[in-house]
């Protein structure tokens, strides 16, 4: 079994697509999506839900495709990790889980992949480009690609803390309107936040504060949210989309 | 073939990152989405959408996540019936669907399930517990499980008819803005219904009506719907989600 | 292994259920999502994305339900083709691809089929008819099938030019706010097109205009698509959905 992953900012119908090249190209393929709802052209916010996706699954092929800059001369890279391969637009978005998991060899993808497919449009890389590749990359095939030194960077981790004032970022806001920010479980302190003037205690869980009460944790993706318990932070304060900066003050 | 089911009130992205946790204990499973989209904390909802849902199934694992307790003390349990197994929070979720195929045992899952995902967070338990436990379960592992006399029980059908009168729940809207009730077929009477000032003839279907027009029928739950043909029920009613109470008059 | 596509309007949760319906039927089918989001009742929207997506596929069944008319006397069919199974409503959702791909032979499902889920809604034949009847075909089986001579034919390329005057339609509006037209490529000529007194330059990729500005290009449709680079030409046009026929004047 070879499992490829999909991380899109694609939505409905793409993806659907990318999966019929896929199957065509390598039928014994289990394609799991991881999500195709990354805010539109939020480059650090795919980097940051990939980092936290892949680690859960078994060895896998990991197709992430956030790509303002598609048809221009951004590269298409493959990235070989100790237990992944990554295939992405060169732009960064694999780069804080390859590094993580361990960079073994970048190798970059020949456009003419896309005659696999029998197009190559300036518009759906995902399709011509990325599908096939990720394809033949999970069935062991190392064709259309030739191995380059480097490959671009991205910091998802850039928040702050000095004294009782920290900076980060919102970098994603779920469905049930957490704020998941990019400030590291262990820059935690103090016994919680304000943040444009609105309280939200540091607690261990939910329950810890009655309903449609405002509350921070850490949370699954192992930094600081800011949440209301049954309700919904991202109206209380707000902030609809990611990609957000903050000031927090730490209550102390 | 071990097919495991999710439905969760997730939204995007989560439901991706539990799927490597199944597939990197049980490579072998079928994992399939019946929904992401039950609304944020309706229990209710899922309850009944599993109800519906599992029968078309050939023996599965369902894990049904809707989990405004997370974190708390309720216990994740799994519920073995005549032909499937659920998991689930202990909350009630899968207490109709397991009630109608018949309960054969209830077990607790330790929460040390968790180590096999390597961490236990406080708000992503779909991930650190019930992903775990429907990997190991259907593949016929029982580790971290320990046998209970009870679980919680949720009742779905609480529509009431005296004379004229209908008070019954709008359990889910669907993308057509259908309202479905829970309303059983039996409980259906007369030429149809009023609802806030607005008649809904009882139809046979759709077509029975012109475009633009309200209607009820049967509908594919085996309850009674308010529809408009072609149109939204929920815009003309002005109800946009499900667990809303409403009253209707039975037209004789 | 056989592939089983689905495309339909049906958002979430209804695509579980068929799902469940299928796997009884034929464990060893693979089912791939194609889209769930084609808007309600848009059978020109389905089609033309039915049309675009098929020829990805290895030779597949593919389920395309877009019903206004469910529960009315329209026909269920399966449409066999050079490479393809096409199974639908007879609405002319799946007449593009059966037609392009060449059409062998076309049959008349009969409800009769709904036994083996065991029943048969006046809402919902996605699963009481199309679901079954997609297991069975992708199992080679051909049981309640019964040959019938014709289709419902549906034109998706209706665009009209003259001199410097365009009729065409909008016919998808994707996630980033891309008009998808039907305007074929080679239908496309000048330097670009004025909408609604909005100048869209033709080049060939999102980076050739600066970021904010409207753009338009052949796309990966091989139509005509209005864009605004990392913004939305939905926006800027205040034209949310598919189906609207627009005037272009050609740019010389």
């Amino acid at each position: 079994m070879s499992v490829i992953t999909l991380l899109t900012d694609f939505g409905e119908y793409y993806p659907g697509v990318m999966k019929g090249v896929i199957l065509k190209l390598n039928p014994n393929a289990t394609i799991v999506d991881i999500t195709h709802g990354v805010e539109p052209q939020n480059v650090l916010q795919g980097a940051f839900l990939l980092y936290h996706a892949y680690r859960y699954f078994p060895s896998a092929t990991h197709l992430a495709v956030v790509d303002p800059g598609v048809g221009s001369e951004r590269r298409a890279i493959a990235v070989f990790t100790e237990n992944h391969v990554f295939i992405a637009p060169d732009n960064g978005i694999a780069y804080p889980a390859a590094a993580e998991d361990g960079i073994v060899s970048i190798a970059e993808i020949d456009y003419s992949i896309s005659e696999l497919v029998g197009e190559l449009s300036s518009t759906f890389h995902g399709r011509d480009v990325f599908a096939p590749a990720a394809a033949l990359i999970a069935a062991g095939r190392r064709e259309y690609l030739s191995e380059v030194d480097e490959m671009e960077r991205l910091e998802i981790f850039d928040a702050t803390v000095e004294g009782e004032a920290v900076e980060c970022s919102i970098v994603f806001v779920d469905r049930f309107g957490n704020l998941v920010t990019n400030l590291k479980a262990e820059q935690v302190k103090g016994k919680g936040f304000i943040c444009n003037g609105v309280e939200f205690p540091l607690v261990r869980t939910y329950s810890d504060v009655d309903v449609g009460e405002p509350l921070s944790l850490i949370g699954s993706f192992n930094t600081l949210e800011l949440s209301v318990r049954n309700g919904s932070a991202a109206e209380l304060l707000g902030i609809k989309k990611g990609g957000v900066r903050i000031e927090l003050e730490v209550l102390v």
